[in-house]
């Protein structure tokens, strides 16, 4: 373990795993990725939603899971210790042992949480926006795996291997259907005519906790939400893009093949409202 | 770890792994469940073509894995390890290290040799036959992952919880144009007016390298031998079924919901080629 990360693994300091954690075996388990401001895990009850869906979805029991991971966080904080990062994985498995897909039942799930400095970005993404490209690879439909940020993550490896131009900061996936879905690390939106538009993730993606918020949080303000199948070509016609996670908060995008935007004025009120949240929460 | 298992982790005894290893995150690895007798791994070198076929497919570099992994064999032979085994599972991933999907260029993968022996199957399965199911689950059509046996095995996680009598030893998996592909943990054949029929699995399914040894063994004896999509009402015709894989080697079906059938003449001969070849290789 370097200095600058620190792991609990089931409440206990340390790095390591045994092999036999269905977590790498079958890629059986959750993760998630959180943002950490002055200590304060953002978003962390919509982190937990999302990963108590993902529980139920594969039959891990969450009850056994939350308890446990909010006593490690808290410990965590009182000792001033989330104080130091940026950055909080929680990667939840089905727990270790057996042999074969068969679920036992009884297992202990495994929680493993680990804290990092937040990433830097060259030059200021947030603000300049950034360039993207189409993936070759397209996302299988596997309606009980989507929504969940679950385990099983090979296309995304293979389809952030497609590019190594570091001006390109992100691949947005298409369906086997040709249908928009999401960025290989992140949720995509467009604007046109003051009208948000977001994939529906029911058959591939992962619903990002800052996509939805975003969908809410528009809702609320205001502005009319739209979450439906669309073709590449539905981005012609858009007035902005954009990209959010929970690490990179929100990017516009600029460019993608000969299409160019700017950053619009929709993009920075959603940015200012995502700041505002975070402070609030 | 248990007095009945061995495990070495990079050629060293060993139980765990570091928790950053990309098979953890994002199941970012491969793996190879093979049969030992008398200490010999059978069909090693189909076992090791498959593994190589996978390492091409997610980019991961072969001739790192290969050399130590044949090194690690070779000491457990000659110590008298592999005799006290019955089964080796070989797990390779693409190493430790980076955070993103973006796989870091220069990584060492991870090679694990589990050892542990041989499960014991009630009744007589390969002599008696099994009674199988159809999964509710549909596979999802992955060609860029197809064939290869990697690490992102929920959705034979999720079919294989979808039962828990213990009569019924298998899972038959549709894919989502409902064609047939495999069982949760075999593939599949039927014959049929004396030829032998199997899934062809360019979208979705494992290679099983017991299939592919039967495909050839059956050809090379002048049986017929197509592969194809077939929908479920194939076997409403068949006149013999059968399972296979690496550990099981083969398994007469003799019941699926209404369809009932008896362990038939090819079905026998198939089990006799390849217990020669067994003894043979």
């Amino acid at each position: 373990m370097t200095s600058d990360t620190l792991t609990l693994v089931n409440g206990e300091v340390g790095d390591s795993l045994p092999v036999s954690d269905r977590g790498l075996a079958y890629g059986d388990g959750l993760f998630e990725t959180i943002q950490l401001l002055d200590g304060r895990p953002l978003l962390l009850e919509a982190h937990f939603a999302r990963l108590q869906r993902g529980c139920e979805r594969l039959g891990i029991p969450f009850e056994d899971v939350l308890k446990p991971l909010r006593a490690d966080l808290a410990r965590l904080r009182n000792e001033g210790t989330l104080q130091r990062f940026g950055v909080l994985k929680i990667l939840v498995t089905r727990g270790s042992g057996g042999r074969g897909y068969l679920p036992q039942p009884g297992l202990t799930p495994t929680r493993i949480l680990m804290l990092s400095p937040r990433g830097s970005y060259s030059g200021d993404p947030a603000v300049q926006g950034v360039r993207v490209r189409i993936c070759d690879l397209r996302l299988a439909h596997a309606p009980r795996l989507a929504g969940i940020k679950h385990l099983n993550r090979l296309e995304q490896v293979l389809a952030r291997a497609e590019w190594h131009d570091p001006d390109i900061r992100e691949g947005i996936l298409l369906d086997q259907d040709d249908c928009l879905v999401e960025g290989t690390m992140s949720n995509l939106f467009w604007v046109r005519d003051r009208r948000l538009y977001t994939p529906r993730l029911d058959r591939c993606g992962v619903e990002g906790v800052v996509r939805n918020h975003l969908l809410a949080r528009a809702s609320h303000e205001g502005l009319e939400v739209e979450e439906g199948r669309y073709s590449l070509s539905a981005l012609d016609a858009a007035d902005e893009v954009l990209l959010c996670n929970s690490l990179i908060d929100i990017w516009p995008v600029v460019a993608l093949d000969a299409r160019c935007w700017s950053p619009g004025p929709l993009t920075r009120r959603l940015q200012r409202l995502l700041k505002e949240d975070y402070l609030a929460c």
